[in-house]
């Protein structure tokens, strides 16, 4: 009862913060004098002539004069939104709207959002390919798997700007630096751990590429049918390099002897009754929101020996793709890079998890804003860095830069 | 000389203008606090779950809860930009940044650029029909005619928001509002003048359509390949309908005795040899940029008993597309318009028309910022609102959203 009239508070609260006048949340303002009618005439007709003259003749000096450069696509099609799933096109506006402000809060982004009315996977890619000249970067958010694969799959091989799927990779970034972390708090490394992942859409998926990459051998996945194996027919061509498990194996089965449990599905999908059966020392991230795949009370009495995180802000280790996105963005912004490829992500991954390993200074710990915020130093309750962390822009943009150059895609 | 050094110095600042970090001229902005971990909760997860909802339940509540309603698309495909022509996509990314500058600047409308790169005329209406939802409106900008014509008509009849290009609409309501004022200066009124548009494009054929809306009875166009008559097999059926002079006309003809001549075209498209054929008293709109279709030093010479207007800031008269287009979309969205209407149109010209025969309070003349402006009395050298006059948005909004609610297509 009183958690049901906190959720109304917070829905009451939450209606209230967007409809204040102005509704929304974005302005679009002038980055620019325009107050004279010299400055108009700069900024349009007759002077803006030349500007588009410079482009018409080499389109890179679109980054020189225009805002190109700085300015981030938050494009869905409204196909499945936060945990809510198929809300229509238009739905899904205050979720992009709400991206595009993180994107200008924690990296000075410009972002605009983009709600795409596709009909199917190829007219996503279509539109979305058509106005994508204007932009920096095309950041797909809430997009159902497995269309979201195709589509990004497709953008980045038609775009020369960075196509980020951030439910799959940001996701996938923050999960693999907190859990390098907890696996270390644990002793343990990703060499020879068994992870099992509850959930196998776009995140649990982008996550078991990642943790792959990263060394872990046995990545195991189950979704609502059962656990992943080569048998199953109704599988695609992305989860097929995932379906690894024996044809026999329950989710108890995966579960039994894990390392780590990882859940990206819904409240009730890591059953208490698996507990018992973990590896010693388990790490069991919860992430579904806002009520975790499993009750981290129980875990607490039931596995004191496992270390935890979860997708809420009001329990410590929050995986929160704020920790991500605006970063690897400002990373791959800052060098003008053709895309965000794999070595940008493990550097991601390498910044984020370093950080929580270092001291939190006083001054950063006041800067979180938060009250009784006990035990910032690194240790159970604290392997990942705070959402609010101001360090995290040099920390994770610097690295992400530097890949990008290694790497070669950069073009600054 | 001195020409080309003001332009080559004119040239330099709008570089430095636009290049001036950061690069561009829009900035995206929360319009809502997000500095605390309780404000991102209230902007994104948890709470953006409730208009999310909300909406998902009932689409018009995207006016309550998102910036839909006040945030209109800046779209073009580049292929007719200032007087420059096809400069492709990205090339008119500093013009659509501008236009969506001045939406804010003059009417505190969000606006967003956005460049399409569109394969064919069906091609863009499918695109800008796609990420229509998020948007309360969508101004067509810079697109070559005939596809401008296609375009707007398609989107009008597919989409429940106002759907406007600019360059027709726009114009024709500016040219209407000041031919009204320089022919009543002028002894004349719509009825019985003959009237010359030379330029046959998206802006000629908007000029005219309006002007026979307004009782106008005897109106020409020409183009590059002569003056538009029934026999020209290269006319589209939007042409057509103003394809009403006899064959044998040269342009020297259509030109013989009218009473008002409107260039919207290049330099040197409105003869000298034709001012002495010009009716008594004549109007002569020159408004081409920077150099008008006809030299107006010249015109003063020849034609004493002319009065005139051009597209140029320096000059008295200037026929600007700022004086409509923030007021036309601010009436639509205040009002919730599904359509930017005809009588709509009427209602600005109407009131364009109204306020330049107004005295202008001193407090307004210096609101303008010039120096030297002499003469603001209506007359010969003022007959049409200046781009900076304050009064123009509520003169201007408010009578096209009353017109909106007279017509039936208001939602508020």
């Amino acid at each position: 009862m009183e958690q049901a009239e906190a959720q109304a508070e917070l829905r009451r609260r939450a209606l209230d913060y967007h409809a204040q006048s102005p509704a929304g949340k974005l302005s679009v303002i002038p980055s620019k004098p325009c107050k004279s009618q010299d400055d108009l005439s700069l900024a349009y007709t007759p002077g803006v002539a030349a500007p588009v003259r410079e482009i018409a003749a080499d389109p890179e000096k679109a980054y020189d004069y225009t805002g190109k450069g700085n300015l981030v696509a938050v494009v869905s099609n409204g196909t499945a939104v936060l945990g809510l799933g198929n809300v229509g096109t238009l739905a899904g506006k205050p979720v992009m709207e709400g991206k595009a402000l993180l994107f200008k809060h924690f990296a000075d982004i410009n972002a605009f959002d983009i709600e795409v009315q596709a009909r199917d996977a190829e007219h996503l890619i279509d539109v979305v390919a058509a106005i994508a000249p204007g932009f920096g970067g095309i950041n797909l958010e809430d997009i159902a798997a497995p269309m979201c694969f195709q589509v990004e799959e497709a953008l980045q091989k038609m775009l020369d700007i960075p196509v980020f799927h951030d439910d799959q990779h940001g996701t996938a970034v923050i999960v693999a630096a907190a859990l390098q972390n907890a696996l270390e708090l644990q002793g343990k490394v990703f060499k020879g751990v068994k992870v099992a992942i509850v959930g196998a859409g776009a995140a649990g998926l982008a996550i078991a590429k990642m943790l792959r990459a990263l060394g872990v051998e046995a990545v195991y996945l189950s979704d609502v049918h059962g656990v992943l194996h080569a048998g199953r027919s109704d599988l695609t061509h992305w989860h097929q390099p995932f379906a690894t498990a024996p044809a026999h194996w329950t989710l108890m089965d995966m579960l039994a002897d894990a390392d780590a449990v990882i859940g990206v599905s819904v409240r009730g999908a890591i059953p208490e009754a698996a507990l018992s059966g973990l590896a010693a020392k388990p790490v069991i991230f919860a992430l579904a929101n806002p009520d975790p795949e499993i009750d981290p009370v129980a875990v607490k009495r039931l596995r004191p020996d496992a270390i935890m995180a979860t997708g809420r802000s009001d329990m410590p280790n929050q995986v929160n793709n704020v920790l991500g996105f605006p970063f690897l963005f400002r990373g791959a912004l800052d060098c003008r890079a053709s895309q965000i490829n794999q070595e940008m992500l493990l550097a991601a991954v390498d910044a984020l998890a370093r950080l929580a390993r270092e001291p939190v200074p006083e001054e950063v710990q006041q800067a979180y804003g938060f009250s009784g915020t006990d035990g910032l130093s690194f240790g159970p309750e604290y392997f990942i860095p705070k959402p609010l962390d101001p360090r995290l822009r040099q920390w994770v943009a610097g690295a992400v830069s530097a890949a990008a150059r290694k790497s070669g895609v950069s073009r600054l």
